[in-house]
């Protein structure tokens, strides 16, 4: 097929030159000139402007976003709207809250215009192994992109589905990173305990590789892990910092919403705002109170 | 190698069965004749008393306990003790508190015998597919019982390895199911909250099925909690009953007095706790007090 | 000073009875004509409509409103709008969500008309002990009103403040009520491990009421608390079931946008959510994988 | 009555005092000179050893210790058993494990000792308001001891109790303690929350003034922490870090143990443990695992 690809950062330039690989036609576009000169040599077309992209892809168009969730994405969406026209589709691939793709979903239909919520999970390493993708939007619509997923997926067909209307398809990817942190969290405090158990003279690389093979905590995430541990056993010179890209929020926002209590995966969000808080206003109040009823030390700043 | 097998239950007829797949000699013992007999069938001797099982057994004998932890262990390794002869092993391949292996261990050590710690993880699939196996013990002990170690593992240098002294087996069996507690609570927290999100009417067992390919958070225990899904969609005739074997509390104790913060570990026991405290007193009292205070209104029983 | 009060429930009516006693004059209105009929026998005037509550009461106006948050507290906000003149006060003293608050003072300042929001403790108890009060809004408005708040308050200069610009005061009454879950849970709990320690056959009441005194968790909350355990000790006829009225999950949303990890709040939320999910899907579904992965018997519903 | 005090630090001393003060007579022992001294210069005699003390009172005796829980507390306890005389009376006031409390008890039981223990809060203000006691042990024993009881009561019937056989004191303490740690963590997470809030400009000394009458979270703790606001807004010089004594990880053993899900005890706990794991093994292998699968940056140490 033939598409435009608007964001060519780390996940659009990967996508974009798996389809080309997999023989569809990409026109890519990105405000920077040189992600767009590094398409252009693995064989895709590009544009200087978003007005550029539309007029090089033949009607009925499909454009792929795969731009950072928030304002950009809006700008982006809504600047393709005056843009495009009836019968075209757009494809957000990337991490919007499935909110704000409800909203602008509404926007194109009023406009006789399509819109698809693609959630994408897969990483740096979806290039090689493919990305799995949970797909919101009209049934006849995705069935037209149809050999679009078949190539970004890991197989003809597996790793890929329309989960339901637009807008489920966000909400699963969310509901899916929820989990991921949840699993990830896990098993850094399971290694965290091993590590503390210093009598033992434990190599946590080898307990990871001991467990990829037959073990009931077996996963992708923890071979990924277990090569973190490998080259940096003592994780040395990274700080204990863990950021958080909002879709962890949002979980936790939805599943109070809907009454599921989901003490794990909150936790995992906390835990990453707690890395965060090294100067806790929390634990220094608390440090107080202790003074003030037992007389405990303070330890100073 | 030959050795002799002590319990005969899911994991001890199995773990056999493959032993003897793999050429080696396995005498059996467990007090029930029909468990017996059934390991007969597959081409194992059995014995019908532990006395009779260490005759059985050739100088320096291996004896691998698969009994449920506790008091039952305790038995089998006293009379064992007063059993074996200088110079033989006892593997204990149960879910035994690493502190109760260490305590047994020492014991051992004062007869001249050998003590061996082997957490196995790998469940009713272990049979088939191998067992991840986290062993404790002198280099030279699991070195001589290396054989054994390759047939009972998914392959002969993966899924298994010596991870310390004795008791490291156990405890790193320990850390595994909580991390497996984990991991656990957060797939069925994430599937819950798309099963409330009843506007999308997602089809959970796809979306599992989508997640097994290519996503972050693709594992074995997604595998299975897709066939579980997949076969009873709407859990129905399932009571929300999650019992525990003792390995997450024993987890949780141990990151406390290692000064870890486990919180997620931590909730999905607590999580398993509520599960069963269907007469909550605590958030009867809850309801108590909002009344007390606010007037609000309680619910009747 | 004279002044109107909208919803004449346990919370409003009760607050315009202790404004009575102090001397001040209410006119009271609600759409129940029981409610307004026994407000009268206090004291009051009453009016059958806003209109007619508008009209009675002399320029420059006072409305406290004391209604459910939400689209009763907007409907009745939107309709004073359009009857009130430059000049006149509202007072929210209700719990609404501070974002409310905001948006709706906004709207009163292009009319010239005055918004002051005020986050109310006390519950059932106000009106014998007086309601602590948070409160927001612009400085001079408040002054002016300072007779109400110290009449309302459980003394002249206690209980009551301007703690910041409107929104604050129902802000911190959020956080307030963030608080108060935390306690309310840590008590329940407590309570609970007592009652389960059966060996020692511990009377909870005795217990509560000798921490009462001179103890580091005395508390009004255990006063109540030690009441309740003390007329129905075993907390018979009352169902493990705890609502919540919303604050509760305005701090948690709250302190994950501000960035403040609150593990005990938001846990305290997460107990009330799992009180109400007696067919936990979750629970179901980690009962199912037990039984994939491991073969451990279900319970039946 | 006359009673020998064994500990005289900020606590055996102030109870010594308050003894004193009510008429008592006491004996005073410490290792350390200067506190037998201050003690003198209050009224009290002095004893240089524990043999000079048992010497000194009359049978049968009373003696209390006031000792840090641990292996001082199994010291002392069994110096004086082989000192003490059939009849004689050993009251723990201090923090011990009330699974050593019921060892000790049987020790002493053998050898026709009383051993009673008392769980006693309040801290040091305990001097000035009297302490809540909660007690353990043989009614008619207990009974004996009432003066002493009352007199370091806050009142002659109120904040004491024996609440059931020996051990149960204690036990009881443990939870008042794990309870004291859940609603510290409250009131610290909501006083961190309105902090952050920083465009209302809160006060949060006056905030904890306002809330200290009339609202449902008023308390002795919230009037500390209000003091400690008052003096230190911003808790400047403090540093993050929250020490525990214990009694919060045996609560959290116990809940465990007996089933009973306690979220907010525990993670009160958990809370505090991250407070001083300011080089998070568990926050370092997370940001290196998103950089595993994601090729998100980590923050460099």
């Amino acid at each position: 097929m033939e598409l435009g690809m608007v964001g060519l950062g780390r996940m659009g330039a990967n996508m974009a030159e798996r389809l080309l690989r997999g023989g569809h036609s990409v026109t890519g576009f990105d405000p920077n000139a040189e992600a767009r000169k590094a398409l252009e040599g693995k064989g895709a077309a590009s544009a200087d402007s978003l007005q550029a992209l539309v007029q090089a892809l033949p009607a009925p168009r499909v454009v792929w976003l795969m731009v950072p969730a928030g304002s950009i994405t809006d700008d982006t969406v809504n600047t393709l709207l005056s843009l495009l026209s009836p019968g075209d589709t757009v494809i957000d691939g990337g991490n919007s809250n499935y909110n704000d793709t409800l909203r602008r979903a509404a926007l194109y239909r009023e406009h006789q215009l399509h819109y698809v919520d693609c959630g994408t999970s897969g990483g740096v390493w979806g290039l090689a192994e493919g990305y799995s993708m949970m797909i919101g939007g009209d049934e006849a619509v995705v069935k037209r992109l149809q050999p679009i997923f078949e190539t970004l997926a890991p197989g003809k067909d597996a790793g890929w589905g329309r989960v339901g209307p637009v807008g489920s398809g966000h909400f699963t990817k969310m509901v899916h990173n929820g989990i991921e942190y949840g699993m990830m969290q896990a098993y850094a405090e399971g290694f965290s305990i091993l590590e503390h158990k210093q009598e033992f003279g434990l190599d946590l690389a080898q307990i990871g590789q001991i467990w990829r093979e037959g073990s009931v905590v077996r996963s992708w995430l923890l071979d990924l892990t277990t090569d973190a541990l490998t080259k940096n056993p003592k994780m040395e010179g990274i700080a204990p910092y863990v950021a958080d890209s909002g879709e962890g929020r949002w979980t936790v926002d939805e599943a109070i919403q809907l009454n599921v209590p989901a003490p794990v995966i909150t936790l995992s969000l906390i835990a990453r705002l707690r890395s965060r808080d090294t100067e806790s206003f929390t634990d220094k109040l608390l440090a107080s109170m202790r003074n003030e009823f037992g007389g405990h030390a303070i330890k100073k700043e």
